[in-house]
């Protein structure tokens, strides 16, 4: 028995909001202290860096599920299944649904519960929970699904990763510029073909990293302390990531025999691109070999970090041939790789 | 292999809220008229059909992980284990972390994570998550984690339910009267022991039920209406409960090949004393006998619903001999059971 892929769907608002759009922000250091510099050089820096040149926002009457619902039709579609066949809906957040304007997370009932009522499934063993491991959710989330169908649980999972990171930013913050919104959903399904889920590497990390990611209040000491926001330190997380992002991508190989030179894509988390490209350096140093061209097909430059979308959202644009000069081919192999909150890391190595 | 809760650990705060303590709330119906009687024929009521008299508040400077933290150190004294072998930290609840007199949830880091981080375990491969699923959470979370012992991804993992539902009531909500806090705590582990977990049963209703438990605007209209709490449709509830939880348990039973007159002990959600009287008794008449005396130990005069504290924390106080007149030996079998927001529902039967 494998474990593949045997769908997706994505959701990309159409509200586009460019670095220019940031422009009369006012960017406030961690102490309340205006920068000695203005914001288009600010916007500058943030590019270089990031590689990040527009995000997209939902709508203002959208929310997580509701994205996430548009998502899940078209992979359902895609992987022709009736969806009353489902044995889970998994469904990866850290927010809930923020209501545009509202400050807090709504999750009673689950989102996951939410999708399974809007795609109008009436199937009571169709099991639907939400779960939070930060950006890494929804790799994880595969990863659980996979595990439901090894026990005899499952037989077909939905898994969902779908966030709006613009409701839970500091305005007064540069690092709002990462953050997006989004929806990417996949079917995975216990088949007899060939391929599938090769091997995973989790890690959480908490003794010293876990406040790397975390929920504070606004740079700007005049608006009310407990009303959070989404916060980074984002030097330790560039080397938190570069040190140990490599070794769970190596483990996976590892743990499936998979030599380096077999790996096709690289589909790795998009929270910065300068981060990216040295995280996947490093991994093909430790086997003294040089990075592939066009191996780490990117979508952050129009897209952003939209957390748990970001990984099922760009997976989905390939299968599609919506990235330009990146396909997947029947035999590939492909390794998902995140980080993020928690701070947890994990990897999937996978053969189309 | 057999799957066995090897120690348990809860958590119960010192600050008792008796039902005198709501004498001067103002209720008030749900288009925010005033009702015609008073509060304390309203408590009276309430007590006749939910059982509660008082119930349990975190102190003001606790969160739901803290008191997870808590109870999490007792499991693990229990349990006899080096924190560093647990491969999974499971937390199961439904708001995260909120602050007392905050209307935001914190999950960033995941609650998970926090609990991991207070227990100072450095283990990297041991991973943190958070679920949400409702009440029935932490029945859930158990089921979770068989899935990852059975696929052979884990041996020990530590389930987590806690919550601070104090923190999310309307205040002029009578219903407000039923939630309370608390944080309920096991270890499963596989082992070649006798017993253990036998079956389970799971199920999500969405299609009719899922606002039945939502988190919506306060009765007081003078409220702001971006500002949520935890809502419910009692009676709808009640007639749901009653048709499904006794399907959801007798499936569990016959899967396990286990005899009605077997069982033990029933430890079932506690939310309302004359529910689960009436789930109990309809549950003993699909197998056209009558509900045995002293089937289901109760908690919820003296703690309310705790949510999915509730049954880890019910558990606890049988193990440890502080529920008079209840014990558990060994090969006893006993039935886990809840529902809630989704809405879900879920069964365990499990063999001492």
């Amino acid at each position: 028995m494998n474990i593949k892929i045997t769908g997706s769907g994505s959701y990309i608002p159409s509200l586009k909001v460019t670095n220019e759009d940031f422009i009369n922000h006012s960017f406030l250091n961690e102490d309340g202290t205006v920068f000695n510099y203005t914001n288009d050089v600010i916007a500058q820096k943030f590019t270089d860096i990031t590689g990040i040149i527009e995000r997209r926002y939902a709508q203002d009457n959208q929310t997580a599920s509701d994205m996430a619902t548009i998502a899940a039709q078209k992979a359902i579609e895609d992987a022709k299944i009736d969806p009353e066949t489902l044995d889970y809906i998994i469904f990866a957040h850290n927010f809930g649904d923020v209501k545009k304007g509202a400050i807090q997370s709504d999750m009673m009932p689950s989102l996951a519960s939410k999708v399974k009522f809007n795609l109008r499934i009436k199937n009571p063993k169709c099991i639907a929970y939400d779960m939070l491991f930060g950006c890494p959710g929804w790799v994880e989330s595969v990863i659980q699904g996979q595990a439901f169908i090894k026990a005899g649980m499952a037989k077909k999972c939905m898994i969902i990763g779908a966030e709006t990171l613009s409701r839970v930013v500091d305005a007064h913050d540069r690092d709002s510029m990462i953050y997006s919104d989004g929806a990417g959903v996949t079917i995975i399904e216990s088949t007899e073909n060939d391929g599938g889920i090769l091997s995973h590497a989790s890690a959480s990390f908490t003794y010293d990293e876990i406040n790397y990611l975390y929920f504070g209040k606004s740079y700007n000491q005049n608006l009310d302390p407990d009303t959070r926001y989404i916060k980074m330190f984002g030097r330790k997380i560039y080397e938190f990531a570069l040190s140990n992002v490599p070794l769970a991508m190596k483990e996976c190989l590892e743990k499936a025999n998979i030599e380096i030179g077999q790996v096709k894509k690289i589909l790795i988390h998009q929270a910065n691109e300068k981060m990216d490209e040295a995280i996947v350096n490093r991994f093909y140093k430790l086997f003294k070999t040089v990075t592939p061209e066009g191996i780490m097909p990117m979508s952050i430059h129009k897209l952003g970090n939209s957390s748990v979308a970001t990984i099922p959202t760009l997976y989905d644009l390939i299968m599609k041939g919506e990235l330009e000069n990146h396909s997947l081919n029947k035999g590939d192999i492909v390794l998902f790789a995140s980080v993020g909150a928690g701070m947890n890391i994990n990897a999937i190595a996978y053969k189309m």
